[in-house]
């Protein structure tokens, strides 16, 4: 579990709910033990789809996969166990910092995310669409799930920890759609266009696997115009919110641009 | 998914709840979607157990197990997913049974029973225990943590539903924990007398693969002896309580003598 937590990554998720925490004014303190979750249900996340079964791969942050070093069945127990973790740090949240009904919401909408109808939904539909054509939509559906509802939930996680109201997490959740699919479009050009070195994972494995890709449906160019767009209407989301965005801001290009 | 919490199975968890339950005076509906969860939880973990990484098994329940009908990958999701799945169940327990903090303890012990330092940690230390001889004190943390942490949460969400005081909740604490061990001994003892009709597994599968048991620490007659121990005890701790637990020393035969 510690070595797949610890083998680094860029923490975006818990950098998206700390920017939000930030943006209604609370001190990113209140968002620590949701943030581990956070990183928990994704480092489970990983180390399940790395497996030989799954997309079999031996190189994950620039260390080997957590498979390669312990073996496919520790592999499986050590997601298993963080995914579990995951729940009971956000079910033993300080009372001071969040109540009992704003726990139960978080634990509620992660369950969902991360879920049948969420993240793992989207990886049998990963599964599922290997070696067939893919329609944008159908890939969009994938990634809306697989990446994005956890990167979603990170967002809302710090506007459920605000309690913010109903009409700025709607605006929240707009955004978060966009940079979640932001991000799985600049995975894809990344996979094309990075450095095995910078990107700490095999390069060109997309295609190699026969997967669809934004590049594949749309050429790397039509790619690239549709990364610009998302940022634009994440950006765009976000001044109709009238809190203070600016951490946010920069994230949303961090995503765009990110080299890693 | 619903293959595999379909595939039918004795129910136990859920039995003893609701045994639980009715103990305390409270109707059967109140402990649905906790025993739910359990189930979840409980089929999730045969799911993995079964993989070829774990104890690659062929069939549970007299029917093929899960990978070998969908293979290993959506075996390993659809693992991933009722485990995620399970902890809604509880979060999203109605207002009118189970109120916000007794949901949040249910969440939280449920985390433990089956995580790390419950069902997943004894699970490791079976794998690693797999060709060596252990000690029975070695060999009963493997069964408390595997079967018995589950088994006992079953007892124990039931009286926190009914919101025992603490002494109650230890003294049935106690009768869970021999009931834990009675399950496992039973099941080693089918494994070396029981027949694959009735238990729907193959027989003598522990022997093959090198396994530690009961009757292999203790020889089949003291561990029919420590079965019968086990049993004594958990009745015993039944009849400090001074709740009406018929139902529950009824199952505790069950568990005792049950034959699949």
């Amino acid at each position: 579990m510690l070595y797949s937590l610890q083998a680094g990554g860029k923490r975006i998720r818990p950098l998206l709910l700390f920017a939000t925490l930030k943006a209604f004014g609370i001190k990113p303190e209140l968002g620590v033990d949701t943030a581990a979750a956070i990183e928990m249900i994704h480092t489970y996340s990983l180390i399940h789809d790395d497996l030989p079964s799954m997309d079999d791969d031996d190189l994950r942050r620039g260390k080997p996969t957590n498979h390669k070093v312990y073996g496919e069945a520790t592999a499986i127990l050590a997601g298993d166990a963080l995914l579990t973790l995951a729940f009971k740090m956000i079910g033993s949240i300080s009372p001071d910092i969040a109540d009992a009904n704003v726990k139960l919401a978080l634990i509620n909408s992660l369950s969902e995310a991360a879920g049948a109808e969420g993240m793992v939904g989207g990886q049998v539909a990963d599964m599922e669409g290997e070696g067939k054509k893919l329609t944008l939509k159908e890939l969009e559906y994938i990634h809306i799930n697989k990446t994005g509802r956890l990167l979603a939930y990170s967002v809302l996680a710090g506007a459920e920890i605000a309690q913010a109201d109903r009409s700025v997490k709607e605006k929240l959740s707009k955004f978060a759609h966009h940079i979640g699919l932001a991000f799985q479009i600049r995975d894809d050009i990344l996979d094309l266009e990075g450095t095995e070195e910078v990107v700490g994972k095999p390069i060109g494995s997309d295609t190699g696997n026969d997967k669809n890709t934004y590049p594949s449906l749309l050429s790397l160019d039509g790619a690239k115009k549709a990364l610009t767009e998302h940022i634009e209407l994440a950006k765009q989301s976000l001044t109709t919110t009238e809190l203070d965005t600016t951490l946010l801001e920069q994230i949303t290009d961090l995503i765009g641009l990110r080299n890693s």
